[in-house]
């Protein structure tokens, strides 16, 4: 028997739309998609030499042999609800944030999670082999099918079980979400300044260059780590304006501070 | 006259070192280095053609037309106070935190800021074309002058005068140093769960090229930004053993949620 799978996709946002292609482009055949836009669905099976659209996600009387539920975080659990399976199916999702037991009501299932660790936009095209897979399973020979599987599209494939997928997603909180917001913090001040909104990107290029070689913690600079109080408070004089931007100018400084002691 | 410039440099460490590099590959000569620690313009004039450390910075009666002080921002006026100058003499200083003000003790000089908005390793190629430098100056002739020096080695030459430099500091403290902590933080918590270090680092990228493109406040994604409370509540759970780490999570939550409302 071929390890080449016959797929069916629920769901047809943006990380089905790339792992599609993906699993496609890998040997893979995906043959039915669900969504519960039928438009999207449509357009999405449209990108796909065997794909049609079904209106329900029952796969009972198929020949699908793998189910990927690439859904919202919060419609996860409701959708997980609704599918049915020939027994023995594997059924994955693809959620960071939710655990492998949420797929526990599908009857017959063989269940998993197969994580890419990336962000995704239609849009913009992505280089599978790069994103990281992050794969769990309930018993040992479907974690190595699934790994199997995420070999054949990814070059980073990681076992890596609920609890520890919890603590990367926290972790990944604090390198992107809140990252995000100090680059949309740092483009209001620099747009306020009437400075072109691109001026800091080959310093933050660098930064996160820097921050991938070395700790962070002992490359740190900037007046916090240098304890330059007059600029300190210049600054904080400077922000008097954004209240909100003023605290965490102060939390964040302070957090620095104490790190170097 | 030629426009090159016969080049003093007082100063030997990061800055100084590529500064040097990037002013000869452009044509001048940088013929005098002068740094309060012998060895350190000793070892950067062995990687100039014409360069020689000098145990002064004293140029009056030599044919030096331009002296840049690449010096830390902590010993610039006291560095600034020893240097002697013929009249008409081009003299700048290379930090982004100073004023233009801090060189007017400098009898008979032209005096100008060069501020390279970048961090430099010695260990580190840099490729200063891509490098944006600010300048300013007391008179337009000198700025002028500075401009047309600046384009000799950079793409991205810009006029900022000293009120909208510091703006433009505060803007980088936020974008570089703080996103470097957050950094550190994330790091350490994927340590603590035994994750590779370097498993986020393509969800950062995209997260930095994103926010490049796009308006980073429209494009934040993340618990805080969809008030998933449960999410927000079992973080806060995770943070308990680093309070500090804590108190940021809870300031930059509530911060992207109030840039939501």
């Amino acid at each position: 028997m071929s390890h080449y799978k016959n797929i069916a996709l629920i769901g047809a946002g943006n990380v089905a739309w790339h792992l599609a292609q993906a699993l496609q482009a890998a040997g893979h055949r995906v043959s039915a998609i669900y969504s519960r836009t039928a438009a999207h669905s449509q357009e999405l099976a449209q990108r796909l030499p065997h794909a049609i659209p079904v209106s329900a996600p029952d796969f009972r009387g198929t020949s699908v042999d793998a189910v990927f539920l690439a859904v919202p975080d919060a419609a996860l659990a409701t959708v997980a609800a609704e599918v049915k399976v020939a027994p023995g199916t594997l059924v994955v999702h693809t959620s960071g944030s939710q655990p492998l037991d949420v797929l526990q009501t599908i009857a017959g299932a063989q269940v998993g999670v197969f994580y890419p660790l990336q962000t995704f936009s239609k849009s913009k095209p992505v280089d599978f082999e790069q994103v990281p897979l992050l794969v769990e399973a309930q018993d040992e020979a479907t974690l190595k099918e699934l790994e199997l599987l995420a070999q054949g599209i990814s070059r980073q494939v990681q076992r890596v079980d609920s609890a520890t997928r919890k603590k990367l997603h926290l972790a990944a909180v604090f390198a992107c979400n809140f990252t995000n917001h100090l680059f949309g913090i740092s483009q209001q001040l620099l747009q306020e300044a009437q400075l072109p909104k691109d001026l800091l990107q080959p310093l933050i290029q660098e930064t996160v260059s820097k921050a991938a070689q070395h700790d962070p913690f002992q490359v740190q600079t900037g007046p916090a780590a240098r304890r330059d109080e007059n600029v300190i408070a210049a600054h904080q004089h400077m922000l008097e304006a954004h209240p909100r931007y003023l605290e965490l100018y102060k939390a964040l400084t302070q957090s620095i501070r104490a790190g170097k002691e």
